[in-house]
């Protein structure tokens, strides 16, 4: 390619496609207020009915709560102490892959918005820290929450830092063993860190006397999380995922990609997101979704999931437990059932065993298709993406990453320069707490 | 602090400056170009007369060997690939540290320089770009170098694999088994990692049969890129730090913070980096001792160093080698003597023997400060700047936040809100691969 030619393309298609504060979204998008066929309700169990105002902030923040349950409101103001929060690390970069096309030979101009390059490692700290100022705002001194991989552990341990509260990370035992980095990041930014089961909670105590050995679970941690919150003086209980309030919350990455491709003129085409429990998949697609649904625009979107734990592709739509210890509401969503354990695979994020309500929903009624990937094809594609880019994925962005393989394949760059379509897909995090997995594929044993 | 404060402080003192596309440093900057008393030339040991062009061709690619010697021309114009490359990375953010400042407790104004935000963790890019692309540019195939801690390595791996180069990295052997995820991340990006000493040079060969079970240290993996580069076709031998051509490829580091200080109209009082061998203090500093050397401004320049390998502080400013296996020039530096074995330290990246001998003609000129800080004092800098800015720093850069503390601290808040100097930092790199240190910190054994 000569000087011209980088040019054009340049002035056509921009590499970095840039927000200045001024254009930054102040709102976030509620999915839910464009859907006719709105997602069923969450159910209390114990009633049968759904779940009240009053019954979900004896767990969440009165905030969190609302928010939950809002389906009407289309955008809600993100207050400013988020604003300026987020200006920290947001706008998070909406980059041109010119040189993953090319290592493709493609003709399919793919754009990536990368949501990896702040200290959590991924997206999860746009939820985080709303959540973590919902609960100063209302008072609460304290937080808990369990996790698996480290990612949303990481990112609330450094909201509540920011926000002055404590916080309380319940990790599955045997990640607390395996994973001692991510485990030391949340304490360096002052979290309190519990092998789960633990001696701290009734839940933990009854298995640790039945198997002192137990290795632990995200179900565990849950009940253990929820029932410490429960039992705290001004202490709640706090999720990185799956919850309506989570997505809304992560609807700044769509908001933003939205802006920037409108700002430079860039139409997409097809719009791809890694799915597990849909924190980022539908914080994405989001407003993107919400043109579609109000006719204003089409798009192809494309949900990218573990082969592993393949909820969209190989799960039932159905009321289930949002928690393997039953300890939450019941939702109507894509689950592969409460007790379903995932086989072994890196990609921790993308194990829940069901996915969020709405997610579900825009699924059911056709407006999304949703893919599941081997482990050793996410790593393929992962490889071939850091060496062209520069940016090494996390094991769950990587099943975008394969999904956007597959999709650019189809247009080869000898068969017409221009005549590919306009990709964009949403970067989770970074890989550089999965390096165990990345030595695996490395040496030939994924 | 209410908004009104909070706007006030944002205008007068910006969080993030901007540099746009268009105002990025189209040049390198020759800090030795305004210097009357020019460092001492590299000394052949051989022949006990300044190195040659050609004797320097032998090892570096001729544009390295040009650029080493070259103390003449002010402004070195970056090639419109590198800059390409640059553009996808940089500029690097200068941030003002609101958070940090208030942590503090001082009224001065601290700006920080963040180096780490791209995938191989650290500013060791900036240079690893430039002399990947001179040795593609003269028609080279393959380059070797050594690593320690590795985030040279990484940054060479990513930029061989951009410009179509194969690499061999001799990595010190203790670090290959203690440190697999640096060694990983290497491979990712293609590069070959033999673990040194090694059976695929001579050097390797020579000392496994006389000691099989030897660690391994930086000098022997120094012996082994050298003689590998050496011997093989279309070879060379690329160095991350020390060399005046790597200050100059990371002046870009300076020239940024330099153009974005003057584009927001910000002078800073205080200048501080940390220093191993010299290649982020003296690419940051470059710019700002320029004016200081032709007079225009005045301005105080700190370099923090590692306690366990003090050159400046405890050195002595003579000829030495410049590695432990004497096979590269003699330099006129600070050194600790090229046999100096420093005590365990988890900042890798200052164990450094010597000193860039620019930097140590500049410190022996008395326009530099330096300060030795211990390893606890300066995680417990880090852990304080993580929490309040929300970015985990390296080992390394830690040094110089502990210089910045100590300054701050001078200047208490309360005896006058705007009485603080302007303080400039350059955050070299990430601590996401240091977690084992910052564990060891968590739990009281630093």
């Amino acid at each position: 390619m000569n000087n011209t030619e980088m040019t054009k393309t340049t002035n056509e298609f921009p590499n970095k496609l840039y927000l200045t504060d001024d254009e930054m979204p102040k709102a976030w998008y509620n999915l839910r207020s464009d859907m006719k066929k709105k997602p069923d309700p969450l159910i209390n169990p114990e009633t049968g009915n759904p779940v009240t105002l009053e019954e979900l902030t004896h767990i969440f923040t009165e905030e969190g709560a609302r928010q939950e349950l809002d389906e009407d409101t289309q955008f809600i103001p993100i207050p400013e102490e988020i604003q300026k929060e987020y200006s920290k690390f947001r706008p998070a970069p909406l980059i041109r892959a010119t040189d993953f096309e090319k290592s493709l030979g493609t003709s399919a101009k793919i754009y990536y918005k990368f949501e990896g390059n702040n200290t959590s490692g991924s997206h999860k700290l746009n939820s985080a820290i709303a959540q973590a100022y919902y609960a100063k705002k209302e008072g609460l001194t304290h937080l808990t929450t369990e996790t698996g991989a480290g990612q949303w552990g990481t990112a609330l341990a450094m909201s509540c830092q920011k926000m002055g509260l404590d916080l309380t990370v319940y990790m599955v035992k045997c990640s607390y063993e395996q994973k001692p980095f991510r485990r030391e990041i949340m304490k360096t930014f002052g979290g309190k860190v519990v092998p789960s089961p633990s001696m701290e909670t009734e839940a933990g105590r009854k298995i640790l006397a039945e198997t002192p050995d137990n290795p632990g679970s995200l179900g565990v941690a849950i009940s253990e999380a929820v029932e410490a919150a429960v039992k705290t003086p001004a202490t709640k209980y706090v999720l990185g995922s799956v919850l309506n309030q989570v997505l809304l919350h992560q609807t700044i990455i769509g908001l933003e990609t939205q802006a920037a491709m409108k700002k430079y003129g860039i139409k997409p085409d097809i719009i791809v997101g890694c799915a597990g429990g849909g924190s980022n998949l539908g914080g994405f697609m989001a407003p993107f979704l919400g043109e579609k649904l109000r006719g204003e625009a089409d798009y192809k979107f494309i949900a990218a999931e573990s082969a592993s734990c393949p909820s969209f592709t190989k799960g039932e739509f159905k009321y289930d437990y949002c928690d393997t210890g039953r300890v939450t509401p019941m939702a109507k969503m894509y689950t592969m059932g409460y007790d379903f354990i995932p086989p072994t695979n890196h990609a921790g994020g993308l194990r829940y065993h069901g996915m969020s309500p709405i997610l579900s929903e825009i699924y059911h009624q056709g407006l999304m298709e949703a893919h599941a990937y081997e482990q050793h094809d996410v790593f393929e594609a992962n490889t071939l993406f850091a060496r062209a880019e520069g940016i090494l994925p996390a094991p769950e962005s990587g099943h975008a990453i394969k999904a956007v393989v597959d999709q650019a394949r189809k247009y080869p760059a000898s068969e017409g320069e221009s005549d590919g379509p306009v990709i964009v897909f949403c970067l989770s995090g970074t890989g550089f707490f999965d390096m165990v997995a990345y030595g695996k594929y490395n040496n030939g044993e994924l």
